[in-house]
């Protein structure tokens, strides 16, 4: 065989939604016909199929949609134990807090976690990262925070940073996360800790530093000083916000230049503002909306007033044991309102950028070779809307992370 | 080898979940260290591991949770054509009824079955029924309804009769789903041709007969007229009711001794009694509720009130897109208040009750040998409550029907 430029070619297509609108056909840049290529990890060629060089392997796939390797931009994959008896105590009517006296509650995946050793931690992130990767998804934030004191803390960054997984993490420092237990008397201690202690080592391990500023957690001035820390060390900022209370978190995070605030089901329209002059992304997590019955963030007032909306699955043991981000896609549009191409741009390019990592979540020549091939519903003709329509366990097809195959699922199996 | 009377036999099972309070613990009659065997197609052996006899075949599956196979008792899933345009065009803000004078709704998904041939009709059923299948469910209730004249609709119930599935397959006759385009001006002369014509055969090929009493479809009077005709030739009673607006036909289905009703977000106190005295099963489909963004049926109300609740997930291409069973049971917890257990019964054995098909559904000597093992969520314990809490795409790791292992997963597969 010749050596030739293309290492990987894929063809056939039905559908291939770049997410740049300037290469493509509406908001998702649709391309149809076309082919793209792989060399040395990035994407060396895309346009029409009939032009396409030649490769060293070439897959055909007809009857699929390709999509740029989806992004879950916001999760707490990382723990230990299981919650499960929770959420049937709650269903049963047991209050909260009874739960959380008997020992329940994050505090109780804060305890797990610190106890797991390296081997446990690292399995089990690994299985949830490979159920990830099968249903497409080439890059996984996920955040620290259950285990909120240093050398856990660390441990984990280190895990995360270290590890061998099945495609792209991005770690997330979220000390702030909560206060814990042995910290309740003297807060300010636990604020040092991170700040002074931890931050500092955590900027060699983390890309982002993230607050948990709310009700019950941290508040304003913690989350300006934590983020003010972590920014100046070079991380991206990011902030849970306005999910329990109204807080301010959302401005905050405009004004100190972070890449996103999430959750946001109290945004006041001062906040909505902000974001959308310092373009800091709105992370949508529906499945933690309808996990707390909580209202909707005003999704369609944010995008009027030119916010851009990532979508992502807050996948954690408590609030939303959910790791499918295409049910997550869904439910953005169905509980929240958001438009399909809002729910795709959603999971690939807008959530790059509420990663900070603005190269992601979409294709270009010389951008990143992360692609996932999806086939549609039963049925249903090999259109991206299909797959954001139906809801419940999409399974990619094949899935290209750095320019190679990574997974490839024989049809039928 | 010599001959055993037990064909096969699984053990190790963390849980395995009968769904007879009067052999295990609590409502789904839970057993631990236990042992199911199958002899002929049907449960012979069930009891302690210890003491479980010889078998031809041994299956050891530890970490894994037992539960009878699943039962979706509420499906519209034989249909062609597709409609993920018009989720997208309303999620555009347009009016439903635009879509409708476009030809859309239900009436393009009439079109696209009648002209579909009976190799795509049943290649693209049996796909779905097999995506259900690695989901766990081995019994699948299909209505008709897609086709609305004589030739068409006996046609779809000679398929679903007649079809090597996957599983075993449940029709249900749904002639009365809605006023076909040319009986627009002549609704009178559709139900004679329902009730004349077309259901002395269909009574030779369904298992039931539903009708969706609602405004826009049928009223009281002509469900009943359906119903009547139908039960009278020996066809299980079912029933839409309630769902748009109240209309009288949860009290219907039980004064006529309906196995079901179905939807009942809006059925009143006395339809509430009526059932419960009747043991009339509710259907909940919360998918549907989720996707018409409409309120909840009274589930608790009518728990509370002596009805037992059956769970399925109405899969059809409008108003339901959800084929997954797993993320109906959830859905039933967190949008109408089910506990984990009812929730559980709802995809067993009360929706084997919703059909008629009381044998259906649970675990007992000389009973039908339906069994789902499935695996928890990384990290989590292999109990049933993490399977109902987790949402997003369980899959089985071995499912067994009428005594024989008809799906195997391989681990990591």
């Amino acid at each position: 065989m010749t050596p030739t430029a293309v290492e990987l070619l894929i063809t056939g297509m039905d559908e291939l939604h770049t997410m740049d609108p300037t290469r493509g056909e509406g908001p998702t840049g649709l391309l149809r016909g076309a082919a793209i290529g792989f060399t040395g990890g990035r994407v060396s060629y895309l346009g029409p199929a009939a032009t396409a060089p030649e490769a060293q392997r070439r897959v055909d796939a007809p009857g699929t949609i390709g999509l740029p390797g989806l992004i879950d931009c916001h999760t707490h994959s990382l723990y230990a134990g299981d919650r499960a008896g929770e959420f049937r105590r709650r269903l049963n009517g047991e209050p909260y807090t009874a739960i959380l006296e008997s020992g329940g509650g994050i505090l109780s995946t804060v305890r797990a976690t610190r106890e797991a050793s390296d081997e446990a931690l690292a399995e089990t992130l690994h299985a949830r990262l490979q159920g990830m990767l099968r249903r497409g998804v080439t890059t996984v934030e996920v955040k620290t925070g259950y285990a909120l004191d240093e050398v856990h803390e660390l441990r984990c960054l280190r895990l995360l940073k270290e590890g061998r997984w099945p495609q792209r993490v991005v770690p997330t420092y979220l000390g702030a996360h909560a206060v814990p237990a042995e910290f309740r008397q003297d807060r300010e201690a636990y604020l040092r800790l991170m700040i002074d202690r931890v931050l500092p080592q955590a900027a060699e391990l983390a890309e982002a530093v993230d607050v948990y500023c709310d009700r019950g957690a941290f508040t304003l001035d913690e989350a300006r000083r934590v983020l003010e820390a972590g920014m100046s060390r070079g991380l991206v900022g990011r902030v849970h916000a306005e999910q329990v209370e109204f807080t301010g978190a959302a401005s905050l995070a405009a004004s100190l230049g972070c890449a996103s605030a999430d959750h946001l089901e109290r945004i006041d329209e001062a906040g909505v503002t902000a974001m959308a002059m310092a373009g800091t992304i709105g992370g949508m997590l529906p499945t933690a909306m309808l996990y707390m019955r909580d209202v909707s963030p005003p999704a369609r007032r944010m995008v009027d007033a030119g916010v851009r909306l990532a979508v992502g699955t807050d996948y954690n043991p408590g609030s939303s044991p959910c790791p499918d981000l295409w049910t997550a896609a869904t439910l953005a549009c169905l509980l929240m309102g958001l438009t399909v191409e809002e729910a795709l741009l959603g999971v690939t390019r807008h959530a790059g950028l509420a990663l900070g990592r603005p190269e992601l979540g979409w294709l270009t020549p010389g951008g990143p070779g992360d692609l996932c091939l999806m086939t549609p519903p039963p049925g249903a003709p090999a259109r991206a809307e299909t797959l954001v329509q139906h809801m419940g366990g999409h399974r990619a097809a094949i899935v290209v992370r750095e320019g190679r195959v990574v997974l490839e699922v024989v049809r039928g199996g």
